[in-house]
């Protein structure tokens, strides 16, 4: 079989989250991510190189296609052709199911880089964090460079775009945690393993409206001697250590 | 002034390593960037964009070039435009006088995403760690996605491209530390202020002649209740807990 031009270019719409969202779909690129999301996600195609055609025994794809390299680069959103791409249904998550109260939850105001988001999903999922907000303006979880960063792990997460003012002030008895360059040491501070964990965009940081409703400012310590080191860490960096100093106790 | 198509085919030339080693130079982009590395580093070649022509007062650069946005398109090495390129010389470090014996110090074995490797060197400059030990099969510090993705760190870090082996065989009295599946769990080991921190290729980790050199084997706990999570965590993100855990206590 081969992959028909109609089926490319319906691969590469996917590039653009109007087309994502008017199918529900999104891309996944090479075997190893796919076949890691197949376990939980609804696949809607699924084309493999001709080398992985014996790989396919036992997988539940509502289409499967095998098909040359140099097609399979014609379908693919990255530089680097894959040796699989899949089509998936987005995954519809109802917020109001989750029991935030009773957990550690992320919150992403204004992250923009789709690698970043990736990055960060996937630190969530190793230190057990379930559900993530996101700000409407944070990077879509469903960017074929989003998808790639999870490595997987999206497959695990409860990821929803929301109102983050909203989300805060339903839960007015939890503490939220912020970043900032004022705020106070955290390795010093106590840390609850129940509330939000505010995350902010990669250049302006958490925006003033969502600051005010913070209750607790943490501040990641630099250790260089060196007056001009750079004032921050990037934001999926950041996250890694804020998620570390809070369940390591 | 304008840009030349001589300069344009320079600058672009130096996307790959062997012009870069040829001429001892790499490029860097952004006015915010440049402005970062050009308080510690020897500039050979600026490039603006008409509308930074005020900033220049007071930049020492052996050329300085006032062109258009779109010859700046021409000479970038990225698709979203810069307002500034730069073309800087390399900063050579001898590493028989840096003094590593009485200091915390990364060696990096094998990382290949030039991505990683610069996230990592903004990780180190964060915690005042001023060594950085490269294989010769580590992504290139001066690849124009590790300049940009070090954000400044790079002009106050020593990096230095060595045979790893030699390096660690010097210094037997110092404590080796690396991250494994099966290694202690990092936030309940004492943890020295000196001594090497190893990290491994993005796939295969830590190369086997290097592992057995290891006196200290770590390992970063994950705290999900999902059977399924995914092994490890990006090499960046690893190298930022890890380091956090060494500078906090």
């Amino acid at each position: 079989m081969s992959l028909s031009k109609n089926k490319i270019s319906y691969i590469t719409s996917l590039k653009e989250k109007k087309f994502r969202n008017k199918h529900h779909t999104f891309v996944a690129e090479g075997s190893k991510l796919i076949f890691d999301l197949i376990q939980s996600m609804k696949c809607q195609l699924l084309v493999l190189s001709e080398n992985m055609k014996d790989k396919i025994v036992a997988i539940d794809a509502e289409e499967i296609i095998i098909t040359t390299q140099s097609e399979l680069k014609k379908a693919s959103h990255f530089t680097t052709p894959p040796d699989a791409i899949a089509v998936f249904y987005q995954t519809l998550h109802d917020y109001t199911t989750l029991d935030c109260a009773k957990k550690l939850n992320l919150i992403l105001d204004g992250v923009q880089d789709p690698g970043n988001v990736g990055t960060i999903i996937r630190i969530a999922d190793w230190f057990g964090i379930e559900n993530i907000f996101c700000s409407h303006d944070t990077a879509d979880v469903y960017n074929s460079k989003t998808v790639q960063a999870t490595m997987g792990a999206l497959a695990r997460m409860n990821v929803h775009y929301a109102n983050i003012k909203d989300i805060i002030a339903q839960h007015p008895d939890l503490p939220i945690y912020g970043t900032f360059l004022n705020g106070e040491n955290i390795y010093q501070e106590s840390l609850s393993n129940r509330g939000f964990i505010i995350m902010g965009n990669e250049g302006k940081g958490i925006r003033p409206e969502i600051e005010h409703m913070i209750t607790n400012r943490l501040y990641i310590p630099s250790f260089s001697t060196n007056t001009t080191t750079s004032e921050s860490l990037n934001v999926a960096v950041a996250t890694a250590i804020v998620c570390s100093e809070f369940r390591r106790r």
